[in-house]
């Protein structure tokens, strides 16, 4: 059966408190509404549309960046989630499958709850998510499940206090065959104190056909819902803490796990270290056998085996580390592959470079890649010796097993085995240091004396 | 009514285990009798009285420079806490309104529990503050209270089984007109083990002359006392579990809310970002829509709308930044004012300088501020180039749109639109470099052969 | 009586999923095994027995560098823990004293567990090592302990339900005399499910004899193995936990007691404060009095009373800090000393050196400790004032008093009181940064509308 998903994504988030449209705020550095089309994407489904409306220009640019073949669709009035579903009809068109709805702020559905909730799809007509909430005061609606069919939603404010202590709960979620859907979904009425249309109104209009409903129950942290910033820190919490465990469990210590922080696609070999406060921006993998040291800040990289990365490093877009590299302390690498055995270890900025496999930088070492218009690339060869507080002015190149004098400005290339030099001569000047702080000290207390 | 605060300081803190008074150790970097002086303040009191004991000297001075009109009286023997209460007799001579006693190692009052401590007073004579504990165990005294009136104050090694399953609580805390506070405070004995004076004693006492007694309830997190460093761990805990919740209330991102540390004064605006790991020292204001990435400390300064700061960047007290003005990894700025735009990237360290809009700083670049006597000032004009390594020797001004080379030392102005350059050129010498490393390899074999 | 520990080492630890063997794998920088051989030491073994068998050669040498009087035995194959301590009977040959059976993968026996299970053996022939469980599915067999004497050890598979609802669980670990234990093991069979020989059998075994057996008590988290990364994260966080805890009882505030990582050995004195996010790798000694500000990374340092360090400073081994000296931002120490009161505040390393009482080292100085084959020393005298961005060739030497001009590479010694320069004459060219950056302009414009 062909499968389309339509995830609501028109809510403004009002609690959030923010300009940006509530499901643009990202979870471990991907949009929210990117974790729910991912998760959605496990059914593979023929069909995605999303519905849209505050903030719809900005969805639909991020929703265009992450999957070409998803269509946007504008509710431009927020009438409730019937309605919302009721604009995807036209997008839908000539669509004959199973149509899956999905929560654009509800990012952590796993795979195996959307395989269930298709699996139920064959035996019955229409499939309400629901969920076990662990606080009996939760003001969700109950569900009322009896022989596997459904029997009823029975809304908080409308519940006994038995009904209340029922802990199954609507999640909001449904899948039904699109025909089905929309004809349900155009009977919905707005005769309710909000005067809105709500999805869960189908499952009374499905009955009363004399449809067949059930309820899929999951984990109640898969249907978590973000409505603040607080929602959405925790939200971040319960990936961490899903990604932390799942490296540790493919053989990556983490000495601290509760201080490291993992985006969406942080990839990590077995038997790499990372010791405590490490933070993975988007687009980074690590081979095995690595070690990253403490207070790290990793984008958009990749380090290979055995490599050794900080206290102190940062490694961002474009920086790509060969096997047994050292970057040591308040180093920034960017845009820059450094080869086999190449060891930068201290206070250096190499940007928009090459490094040649077992060169050393010196402590200070600055690639100078930009002129203040454009930027310019730095080529250094194997084995070369880049002496400390060296300037390397790009664009320029450094030969193989080539070296540079401590201190030196370098404009011009420098050929294999060559030294280059750019240096004044050292001239001491005796006494003079004692007379110039006696003169300052005396000059000091000259003006406190003037100002007392 | 007129209010005059009390706040007990006198106590040594054993437990601390410390030279430092204990009301004097920081909580958010605010020393925990300024928050106590603070939670107090929301009662505009017409007079605050400290009463200070174990490092008299210490907490004097830092009273002064909190709340000047506040009056540091001092407990020379700490003989109880209605010995203490004695001592503000004195100081306040002639003030007939209300007298609110505090702790000073009991920051966390609200607003609101003080104020209903006060409404309490206009229907009763004397008013306790009570707490509900969750600890059956806990071993405070028991807060017996029948139709509003606080009928007895039971101690936990006096109270029955019965008596330990209440769970209200004394504080300590009180709110009493002047005159008869100080004359009950007179009567209290001191017949007990520990031949102490305490305060609680003036319930009885208030009974006896058929006054009227009332409790007024606080969460038990409000009267949290601290007596060990691992309370002052926990105190501080509390603090930030509250600032963290108010600033996501107020629209701010926190990506890992546990990991951000702020100060008692921090000000953050909506829609501003804060990645993992950062740490606000006192005096920090950020703007709207600014961008704080992981690991940063910020001090004594402002940082304003779409400003971007980090990863490892420091703000040292003074650094002003305009709009958006980006400060790069490995950076500190210290009393400086960065204009709109200006970019400062890498490994550089600007002290006691201004940098004009849209200015560049390159790499490596140092404000030279300190000849070793004194500090002086470096000024950069607007869309300055300031190449990498260049070292400004203040006092130094580098005029509009000028420039410098890569690795100069500046010791002299430089005109609007102009270059300066302080650089030797580059020699290369063919093959210097394969003979030197050969030359060094053989002297280390040499040397390893002789020590063998 | 003398004692003897039979740790067992020899498990692969399938679970760990790496290549390390399990018992090596850190713990506050300390293998586990380290851990488990000093929770051991306490009761002044003069025997140790190390069981090896899973990488058993980086066993053997982990053993002999932690304590050269150890014994490693091989356990070829791992047929159960009977059969480990039967290995160690030939390395104990003509030793009659208490043999006290420990695993290399429970780090956290409390020296008073120890002495209790001694204490115990006075009474008894064998004694167990029991824990009361938390959780009444845990998998452990119960110990059905009746008038002092352990009757039974019933295994969770084979128990009833009121058996299971026991919490008295077995450790494995028990204290015999050599005599009587080697007999017993000698006794064990292997017909089981798993074809294993499991040492609790010898309770049975001793029973039979008519020997007296008795269980000792201790917290389920002494027992604690670890079997997974994560297993191994929460023993790392017991530990940090334990040390965090004492440090504060001893008087060192810990700002946010959460986010500083100790090493095994980490010692700190009193009223040193700690700010949040600082990590101690191993053999670091910090005075009373110092103050470690946020995002430090110390190891093998010895920091003294009063000093300041950071933020954001790296010391590494052979850093020693005397009193009241300063480390700023973005620095590195190693194999230094530094003497009293010197200031080291900004983007600088500090390798193979030592600097003088009250001298000032200005932002950006490196210490050239490398020339690519071998390390030279850098020394520098009291009260000299080293110039930012000075380049300080090793091996050389700076005096007393004397003064390097900004931007020099020192190259050569420096007699006290004496200024050295290195620097060429900064030349300003009118107007050439205008007609450079219009160039550059002009040129990007013409290549952009080329490729267009």
């Amino acid at each position: 059966m062909d499968i389309a998903l339509v995830i609501l994504a028109a809510g403004k988030g009002t609690r959030m408190n923010s300009d940006l449209p509530k499901v643009l705020h990202p979870i471990a550095h991907a949009p929210m509404l990117a974790h729910a089309m991912a998760a959605g994407a496990v059914l593979e489904p023929q069909r995605t549309v999303i519905i849209a409306g505050h903030g719809a220009e900005a969805v639909a640019a991020m929703v265009a960046e992450t999957d070409e073949t998803a269509q946007v669709v504008i509710q431009a009035e927020q009438l409730g989630t019937g309605h919302a579903v009721a604009q995807a009809r036209a997008a839908l068109d000539g669509f004959d499958g199973d149509v899956v709805v999905l929560f654009g702020d509800t990012p952590f559905l796993r795979p195996d709850t959307l395989d269930r909730m298709i699996a139920a799809r064959g035996a019955h007509d229409l499939v309400i998510l629901g969920f076990d909430t662990a606080d009996p005061a939760a003001r969700y609606g109950r569900l009322i499940v009896a022989n596997g069919q459904l029997e009823k939603i029975i809304e908080y404010k409308d519940a006994t206090p038995e009904e209340r202590a029922i802990s199954f709960c609507n999640s909001g979620l449904i899948a039904c065959d699109a025909a089905t859907l929309f004809e349900l979904v155009a009977e919905i009425g707005n005769d309710n104190a909000q005067g809105e249309y709500y999805l869960t109104d189908i499952v009374e209009l499905a009955q009363a056909r004399g449809l067949s409903v059930t309820a899929v129950k999951c984990d109640e942290a898969e249907t978590l819902g973000i409505n603040s910033r607080a929602d959405l820190a925790a939200a971040d919490a319960v990936f961490q803490a899903r990604a932390r465990a799942e490296l540790m469990e493919n053989g990556v210590t983490l000495m601290a796990p509760d201080t490291v922080y993992l985006a969406f696609d942080t990839v990590i070999g077995r038997d790499t270290v990372i010791e405590p406060n490490v933070v993975f921006g988007p687009g980074v993998t690590v081979e095995s056998g690595a070690t990253i040291r403490a207070f790290c800040h990793l984008e958009g990289c990749h380090v290979s085996r055995g490599a050794t990365i900080g206290p102190f490093a940062r490694l961002r877009p474009g920086a790509e580390l060969a096997e047994e590299v050292h970057i040591g302390n308040f180093v920034e690498i960017k845009n820059a592959q450094v080869a086999e055995g190449a060891k930068i270890n201290h206070l250096t900025y190499i940007g928009d470079a090459e490094i040649g496999a077992r060169s050393n930088i010196g402590a200070g070492t600055i690639t100078c890649n930009y002129d203040g218009v454009m930027k310019h690339r730095t080529v250094i060869g194997a084995d070369a010796f880049i002496g400390s507080d060296t300037m390397l002015v790009a664009p320029v190149t450094v030969g193989d097993g080539a070296m540079t004098a401590t201190g030196s400005v370098i404009t011009r290339d420098i050929e294999p085995g060559a030294l280059a030099v750019a240096r004044t001569r050292q001239d001491n000047k005796p006494g003079f240091a004692r007379k110039f702080f006696d003169k300052l000290r005396a000059q000091k207390a000259r003006r406190e004396q003037e100002n007392s």
